[in-house]
């Protein structure tokens, strides 16, 4: 149901021709704002330095296309957003195929996908192709048409964040510099924003929630230097929003640390709540994670990907498209955000009040008759009250029990409200 | 031969009919005291307040049994004083056999065997009953007989302390509020007080000893309660003896925090000592473990058993009898007991005095003719001497050397003696 | 090539009749000064005392052998010098077969070799034959010679230091007390005289390196007596040279503390640059890493082995000789050894400079086409700059990209000339 809604928001927002800069960007933001009903979108100017990267110039592309000897139109922008390289300089010239040739980009081990391809720092222009179309190119006049502007302008990105209680942050961020793929990059997007609405509708939070919606590592470094401080001051777990979309398995990039917050709830989650995940370490990183865990800004960043980006042949490809994901893929990923969300705002270092364990019977908290499901859970809130030592989280007692944090919860409420247990000062 | 001895006694104290409270208890621990020579016995008023509890009433039963339609009596407690539910409130009464069904306990699963049932802090009479002997009774009237009080009195309870030349604590407590069932629990009661007679035998003790006799959790938290401050600042090592009679396996129930000294030497031991052995982590506690590892006492405390309680089928009904248990069991729970107690008598970060290794020949202990024996020895020797840097002790070298602690014992004591060895100030 | 030399040079030490004391020590450190240029040659008097030891008698044997009955003489210390126990006291005798047996030492498991025997701390004398041979003796006279002179003289050792920028050092330490066996020990003495000269010719040497000729045990202990201040202020990492010439495998022999950097860049070195190799716990040691990683002498020494001492039918007899070296053998000793010091040359606590991953782009840093090539090389870098947080050294960031560290070296080198990396303060 919930995997349904977010897999038709996805579907609206596939179409649009996202780049890492651009109307496209801009397009797609309003559209998250009028679903969500607040957002704060930001325009960045070319040329403004963040740490050691500058703004890029701002791409449009009207429209692109081939014209064949034949006369047919080929690789049109309009049909395929991918047919293009993103930031191509304008051109508007007749060439011969050898010429042609030069700017054409394909995947001989994937005949029928057009690749996805960027040159956003080195001037260039080219078109992507499949591999099948192009072995039909005959010899001949071909004229070559991108009517784009690449200059001075803006990049735009946007972020939302939600008060709670405590002014401690945890982070959702999602990157919306590329084109017309479903799982890397549309589905991110498209969770973010079912996440802000989970978020509104989230009663008495104890958590401050930060979403950011920016373009990938550039767009990433300018929010970070914008943001600094107060990322450093209050950020307690943060977690990259990408290909999230898809139903062939689950995956974890974990942070540089790795025993972070962050690492730690997406674990428990995904030890105990999936059937199987991959597990990468940060060698394996080629997201956003390596901007929020750069050694100077060491933040608690952590991936959870349904199938991770570079682990599917469609990846970076036009079969990356509105098949490739589904309302099941949807559903299973944000099943588990919300859980590492649950988990979060009840999480923290108990501790037992009583000297012993406390008279559990009196307080009608101890079964009078034992059964098997009463003894599992009798024995889960002894293990509860002996682990509360102020020095392991619900999360670790959950791991040390072997079970999904989310089963200690309603427990621990039980027990914080008969005052056995007190959190930590 | 010592198992032969244990297991009389244990044999002795079996019939007994002990229960949380009451003049069994009383009974059991003064044959303690005639066999050990000195027991300090102490009676802890009803409604005594012990942090979160307090002591319930006492408990005697004087007589109790059923007569069936028949005339027939059964369910005798003079006979097996298993038949009544623990703590049950007094009857004396005629009912149909629908109305006694509600108050009959028997184990499908195991025929033949009568149930150990209590009902300490409900009020509730009962019986407990073969499954086989369940299903003969007929329709018809029913007499039923509990001749029991259950009053305002005292929980009884025992220690003894035997004095080293430390202050520093060693403990070894088990339960004493369990009827006729032999390995849990009348063997834990056996064998503490043969580590008594152990500890009055040792010449020139280095720890001072403490053992202690008190009912399960109540019991264990009256005596925490009564002992805490001495406990926590005296105690470096303590073990739960319990379920030390059988012969089918050793089992180690870990503290809660898994790596004190208690468990230390008592995974040396039955790593190197023993054949193999199940090894718990504390998770699993279910034992007075529970309240000397809770987070606030917080003391060194795990357990070593033979067949842990709740391993083994016979566990709380009327087939963990004297049969159960055996000579060889309480044989071999003895000499892992008393190995533990001759290690941490030794141990101790001991530093090497010279600098590089001392000349060993010179003092006449280094072979003059190298067989695989003595190699053997030197080797131990040597990697002794390379590793007492003040940071490993006894047991740590020996698990360093893979070997059981007991074999430094006698190398220290000769390098001590040369001044090669001391101990770290 | 390098192979070849280090073996020629290790052929051309073989035979001199070296021992704990006496004047082939003395030639054999006259032809390696020869070699490099400069050594420094120390005597050590007899009877001085260092810690626990003194220096023993200074042996010299001039000639030893027996005359059989037959008229034959066998056994002769000029033909093969294991033939006489090493420090064996003078005798010029007539004696029974049966008298001559209790001073002569053989191997029936290995039949064909001459067993090496000393007997340094106790006056003894006796002669080491194969076992064949000694199956052959006859009833008869046998006359016994040994023109030997045991009186007070000096302990011959060397060391050279070669300066760097730093003070901090690095030491090469082998062992010369061994008569003519190949592989331990004239290998080690061998690779040190070249390990010299890659040194010699290093140029801006950031490290101070040490190299040691001294007799094992009692020689590695005057040596450390000696300078001891100097070793604990500035050894980096240090490796007993001993057993690198034969070619059957690669070991490693831990420092006691297992975790020194000697180990670490060892351990890198072998887990990555040979395709396998024994790794042995501190436990195994044999040689001077006893005396070096002393509790209170505790420096950060391991060993780098080909097949390590103890672990080859051959050791310790006189079928370790130059057949069971090779230059092959030598030459990969040599490499991991020169990976070594090439690693620890460039080692340190990298910080990146930057917030954020730096725009390699610009630099020149990043490639324009992606192959599988520069992708590998691109994600080597990536990881480093994610690494470089003053936290991890060079050895840590190959070990977690596992690695070899070599790899890291020239990238590095860039990095740090870009201003992009700095080595922490």
């Amino acid at each position: 149901m919930i995997g349904k809604n977010i897999y038709n928001f996805c579907e609206k927002i596939f179409p649009i021709n996202r780049s890492l800069t651009g109307d496209g960007v801009r397009k797609t933001l309003e559209i998250i704002k009028d679903e969500v009903g607040e957002l704060n979108i930001y325009e960045i100017p070319t040329k403004t330095e963040c740490f050691d990267w500058e703004v890029p110039k701002e791409w449009n592309c009207k429209k692109a296309y081939i014209i064949t000897p034949d006369g047919e139109k080929i690789c049109d922008y309009s049909i395929n957003n991918l047919y293009v390289v993103q930031h191509s300089t304008p051109i508007n010239q007749e060439m011969s195929l050898e010429e042609l040739e030069q700017h054409l980009h394909s995947l001989p081990n994937l005949p029928k996908a057009i690749p996805y391809i960027t040159s956003y720092y080195s001037k260039y222009w080219g078109f992507c192709i499949s591999e099948n179309n192009r072995k039909k190119l005959k010899e001949g006049k071909y004229k070559v048409v991108i009517d784009a502007t690449l200059s001075d302008g803006a990049m735009t990105y946007a972020d939302l964040v939600i008060k709670g209680r405590e002014d401690k942050e945890i982070l959702f961020t999602t990157y919306v510099c590329h084109p017309s793929m479903a799982n890397n990059e549309t589905s991110g997007i498209a969770l973010n924003t079912f996440l802000i609405k989970y978020i509104q509708n989230l009663k008495d939070r104890r958590y401050t929630y930060r979403f950011v919606f920016a373009p990938e590592t550039v767009g990433a470094i300018c929010y970070i230097n914008k943001n600094l401080k107060n990322l450093k001051e209050n950020m307690d777990a943060g977690f990259i929003v990408t290909c999230v979309g898809d139903d062939l398995s689950y995956s974890y990039v974990s942070s540089r640390k790795g025993d972070t917050l962050a690492d730690k709830v997406a674990l428990n989650i995904l030890n105990y709540g999936v059937e199987k995940f991959e597990k990468f370490d940060f060698t394996n990183q080629g997201s956003d994670e390596r901007q929020y865990c750069s050694p100077k800004v060491d933040l608690p960043v952590c991936s959870v990907n349904r199938t991770k980006y570079g682990e599917y042949k469609e990846y970076h490809t036009s079969l990356d498209n509105m098949d490739f994901v589904s309302p099941k893929g949807f559903g299973g990923a944000y099943n588990v955000y919300t859980k590492i969300i649950d988990v979060l705002e009840k999480n923290g270092y108990y501790e037992l009040q009583t000297y012993c364990e406390p008279q559990l019977g009196k307080r009608g908290l101890y079964p009078n008759i034992s059964t098997l499901e009463t003894a599992k859970e009798t024995n889960i809130m002894m293990n509860l009250l002996s682990y509360a030592d102020g020095e392991h989280d619900l999360i670790d007692i959950a791991n040390i029990l072997n079970i999904e944090a989310t089963l200690l919860i309603d427990i621990t409420k039980k027990l914080y409200q008969e005052n056995i247990l007190k959190v930590k000062e």
